[in-house]
């Protein structure tokens, strides 16, 4: 049973995917160890350093099925030692060959490199899932590209948009996301096997090729110099991963907030069944959404957590690992829930085109002051245009009453404009700019990125 | 198996103890679930809400031992709610009185009375393990208040301590950490059952009787009103486990400084078999020092994470618990492993008398200027005497020359004392000022605040 | 000019109370340091260990007035030591006394107990507002005790509450603030004088005498023990400003989210000539409210760097400090722009207790699902009353009807109750439950902590 | 005077460069806020939205020493908006044609776009120091490339290096972090003109040609669609520039370990008046150290602080804006006090070859053991060999004796080595591996990266 809410049976699963937490699962850890070692004797049988036969029986025995976790776990507690006893188990297993198992490397080495092959998992389902979420917004972001809403700052009604402008914005930050994965991604996939301090003596000269034999094998990058005191590339890594989370935590916020019972403009998928509240029977709670917006601290503080392993004392210490072997996991496990919950949320989005038309419409016109202003300005000048909007627009707020009249009462404007000029100013549709020029730039470089989608 | 690390086998226990683990673990989570569910059908039939048989029926069923958690996980699942398969459950088991479970409660009135009451049991553990630590340096400050050393700032020897004063002040520190426990402890461990909105409006208006009836059975503290939107009272738990947590990183980290190989003051305990290099047979490393130190980054951001929970929108949301449930239970399992850990390496640690003089005398008397530069001082003024002893101690410094020779070949101080004088005065042990004191005063305030040890 | 927009002259009053800045200005800071020496002094010359008439030559120039600060910055310079300068020019003015400034003393302790000594300043106000605040609320719990409007979870319409029920909420935290705030007092304003490793070596052996007189001088509480590598009590008061900072972010968030333009349940003071946006002429925002709300971060960010503090190393390091020297002033200058920022819109607020009635019948009864379940579950049990009452709710959801008419429909209904019952039920005056007991307690506690209130 | 420690004129100088508080210093700041109004009005002349000469009218008042800072700041207060002042004023100076200025703009633009252009100004410093600091990494690495020093791992004596080769892999991070800087620039340094929403409708349909002109002329990229909402590329440079500051303050904290008196093997430079304590003579802290590596933490919060910007409400809100008023000129103002400390350092680092020496002996040999083990085990099996290695390891260190003498008691190596051969074992400038091999990659990577160096 869990400790940890991500082991947690229950509930684990709204803190992250099965998938992910495979990845993190102290059986996929083990078989990282062995993966490593196995490429290690690999590659120091093809350079002589131990016999050829030897590289073969560790190889052969490198698979963590045949292993025994609970009796290596005990033997951790009794060597005060993470590593040794998955050292002595690969000897064991090896036989007379054991003696060549972790030939001059040292522990640093092999739990360094296998986290790297378990980031490797990670950053392959992150990527994959951050493309699925760029394109289902790319969707969103084409289908309702002219429905109208309102846009909002401050929490107040500014000025008219579309709901596909909104998601468009979001793709646009996604697919810098995507660049900066793939910037970050030979970097971070680097391996390191250099021995105790980083500078190949046990290797007998043959250092430097022993380990591009080895990492190339396990299909990651060869680092010019040894990294046990650089641990910049997990920061860097988790540095976008709380990008990435932060987009998706905003999104997850925003559905929440136009999913107020007063805004009610969007509506995040329903199935039947779903208990919103064990009291109360009329509750639709955004709960997926809550969800999605909630993992985010989690992600930000985790990352916080892992630039606390930038400073290194020496050629290393033992200090830094601890927070890596709790942070890296941990915000690989919320992005991939955030990452889930958003698919699931985008692709069963109920938009309620009328209650944004409703909402918009709320101030009956108000929130085009800006246009009648510009429209005034042309002919009075802006700042005694925006003076005179300023006035109506308050007494509008205050008195409650539709702008339109406030505005016909006012003779600067009743002298100069029909009020079919001013009822063309209030609508909406007529004051969204160039909306679609924006929108077809973030699709176009969506395309370039993601490929041009098959019809759906 | 373990996607996060505190529920890792092979090396979970080095970042928790069992104990406090099984505090979090998910069983006793739902145990204490169906505990606040007990204590509510009791006083509700207290009060004659529901009939009294119903509440007997419900505590029979009560027990965690009698579910499977693995079927509420599913309907967890299903249901997509994290409580309601447990009252279901717990329904079902109490027959036709099942109609009775949860009656008035929401939610939140369950898992937030039942977090407190892990907490309770996690609270008992942190004050009982915190009065150990702080018993152990009683006795080290005591055992070692006359064993000169070196105080050092800014990584540099600056004058003479005696490890015993060292522990005095870590000690002093956890007197104060006790304080803090001690003050908050009524306020952290209050429970709330309050329904939906806080306001009890579904216990016909018996619901301050029930709630107070409720917690006192549980042995909690009565809120005044709500705290569902206000979670000042769990980030303050972790604001003093994270001060906890601080003193003893520090500790761990100060040894780990005193065991440099070329300072060698300290050792923690070492026992045979264990093993600290996988290549490097030769090493005695610092691990349980390291471990004591790197689990403060850990709590610290857990601590971090808890207070974004502060904010809380309208009458509650469901994006702060999360961070709760993620920090709650990670900043008490690092913290059970630090005290855990401490009470090991001050238990067993390895005071090196002998290292601790040599090193003392390393700098050849110059770690005494500012004795000479006060006795020089009474005759010459205290300004000319820093002048000179200055000049004196960056000759002895750059010419690696003892001191003591240097200021011998000065003649306003040949002029003024003898040699033995000087000899005197560079004597470590005629320059400790109050230290005894200072210790006796905190020696006296432990035992105020944790009895008068006996004799060990 | 300020490079930090605390310093800055056109938007630093946002992020600060001329107040509070100016108690952590750099004449401030010298000042101390300039009393400190001067307490220092006193006590000196009251044992002996000077002369009495070095004593109050260098107390009588103990006034910041009277010096070139710019001068002295640019002794720091040459120096590269930030108190030496400051020394000099007070031994200067001492003349012929001025060799017995500083006497004894290290840095640190100026500097530290400098730094109480402003946080003593900081603390009172802190308290004084902190206070306002709480009788600011405790005035609108009171008034608006029976205001009716919608709680909500989750962002959706829960059940009724009243306004001032809200507010009697977050009286109660204010009032734990205030419990704290006291609790910690006297730990945090200790001051520390014993020299460069806190053994008081160079006293004389008069160290703790001279400490205790200097400290009782300067209105400061003497610690047991020297506190240079203990850091604890700033951190204890951080942890304590970032709760308050908490609270008082979290109402401004939720005055936020009540200002939405289809919430508008509440507006802060809006001052004429006050522009909005400078393009949109009726744009009302909530900007008191968004930055009352916005420094919460800063404010616990700052709190969780001066909790790397809690580590230092040997007898001190100069590494914590720095993070002291940024993160304390931040946090309270934050902290007392928060504190005028509530104290502001609470005493201008506009109640607009029409939308509250208004946005409570939105759903046609919707939201008082728990009722009719608790009323029918007393025919038919509460399982199938919570069955039959979720699907006539969502119906009622689904379909946007009244609740009432697709109850009236449900034959278990009709043919137990009549429609006046069901009218009744769905008045949200007749469902707040012990909301007046629960205000009761809390303006009853309130009394005690921040005495009876004058009428207002 | 300053509130905050970066606008403190003692020791500000220690928190930033002069150069970099000018930057963000508000004078700047505001002149930033007229070079954007100036290039909008400069775009909207070009395509006929305002007339030209109200174009060159406002470019020719865009000049910030025309302005009075005290008096906007008046007016900054009294309007309570942060820029409605400064487009006044600036209406004010361009006179008739000032009904122009801000045409179609709203406040974010300015501001947004302003801030963007500081950060250029900041970007180019951080790029230019940290190629600094890269070249002098380069130099010592190269220097002292056979310079013999111990390697330690968990502070403890592990195997020999060479100072070069610990530079070295500094050197690699560094190259590292001019990589990430290339990669984010052009994203980074984008503006933003759209409008209030981001929709450009005030602009009459011409508002992406307006944008693409404006900011051309600023030298800044233009977006695919609006960033109001979108604030990962400041997120971004934050993450970067804490990786730099996460190397640089690792390279403070190992001088100073290697500053400690016991150690002693590099030495900060000491100008002759550099006060150490203001009360022990003989102190020569490695002040200039502590500073570089005191800064990182503050820099980490603030990068920290930034993220929580990631989240912004609707098309956006005044919260996140002040967090990275906040953050940004300080991470950039610390960042830039530690590039200049740790160009300080570097240039004059003393390096003490003997003491490198001596440390490296200290063990008398212990420090090679796995060098003899590796040995053994191609004669009697690594197992064994380890086995054995370790006895004789533990019992030199128990009984302080030299390793040799105790291997030489050893009968299965007296049986198979000469003295001679135990001896060439325990020379540690025979068992450096490929040091050298790593250097020199690391080495022609710098050369790409920043040119081949000329001779110094």
């Amino acid at each position: 049973m869990g400790a940890h809410i991500i082991d947690n049976r229950m509930v684990g699963g709204s803190f992250g995917t099965t998938e992910m937490r495979q990845v993190w699962d102290e059986k996929n850890r083990f078989q990282k160890h062995l993966d490593v070692e196995a490429a290690l004797a690999y590659a120091e049988g093809e350079v002589g350093l131990i016999p050829e036969k030897a590289a073969k029986a560790i190889e052969a025995h490198a698979d963590a099925d045949h292993y025994d976790l609970d009796a290596i776990a005990a033997r951790v507690a009794e060597l005060q030692h993470t590593l040794m006893p998955t050292i002595e188990a690969l000897q064991h297993q090896s036989g007379d060959y054991g003696e060549f198992v972790h030939y001059g490397a040292t522990t640093q080495d092999i739990v360094d490199t296998g986290t790297v092959l378990q980031l490797k998992e990670a950053f392959t389902i992150v990527e994959r899932d951050t493309k699925a979420v760029a394109l289902l917004l790319r969707g969103l972001a084409e289908k309702y590209r002219n429905t109208l809403m309102t846009g909002r700052t401050h929490g107040v009604q500014a000025l008219p948009i579309t709901f596909g402008f909104k998601c468009a914005i979001w793709l646009d930050e996604l697919l810098r996301h995507l660049d900066r994965l793939k910037e970050i991604k030979a970097r971070v996939l680097t391996g390191n096997i250099s021995g105790a301090v980083g500078t190949y003596a046990s290797f007998d000269g043959k250092g430097p090729e022993i380990e591009k034999l080895a990492l190339e094998k396990l299909d990651l990058n060869v680092p010019n110099i040894c990294w046990q005191s650089s641990r910049d590339r997990f920061s860097e890594y988790a540095s976008v991963i709380a990008l990435i989370s932060g987009t998706l935590g905003k999104i997850g916020n925003e559905f929440y907030l136009l999913m107020h019972t007063e805004i009610d403009e969007i509506e995040e998928p329903f199935t039947a069944g779903k208990v919103g509240s064990s009291t109360m029977p009329h509750k639709r709670n955004p709960s997926s959404c809550e969800g999605l917006a909630s993992l985010t601290q989690p992600v930000l503080h985790a990352a916080a957590l892992i630039h606390q392993s930038l400073t290194m004392e020496h050629e290393r210490d033992a200090m830094s690992w601890r927070a890596e072997w709790i942070a890296l996991p941990e915000l690989n496990i919320y992005l991939s829930a955030q990452l889930q919950l958003a698919q699931g949320i985008l692709k069963g989005l109920t938009v309620r085109k009328d209650n944004m038309l409703k909402n918009l419409k709320l101030q009956h016109g108000l929130i085009l002051s800006e246009k009648v202003m510009f429209e005034l300005g042309k002919e009075v000048g802006k700042q005694t245009a925006h003076h005179l909007v300023y006035t109506c627009a308050m007494t509008a707020f205050e008195q409650e009453r539709p702008f339109e009249d406030v505005l016909w009462e006012e003779a600067e404007i009743r002298s100069r404009f029909s009020k079919e000029e001013i009822d063309h100013w209030l609508d909406p549709a007529h004051y969204l700019g160039s909306t679609q020029t924006a929108i077809n730039r973030v699709l176009q470089r969506a395309d370039t990125v993601l490929g041009r989608p098959v019809q759906q």
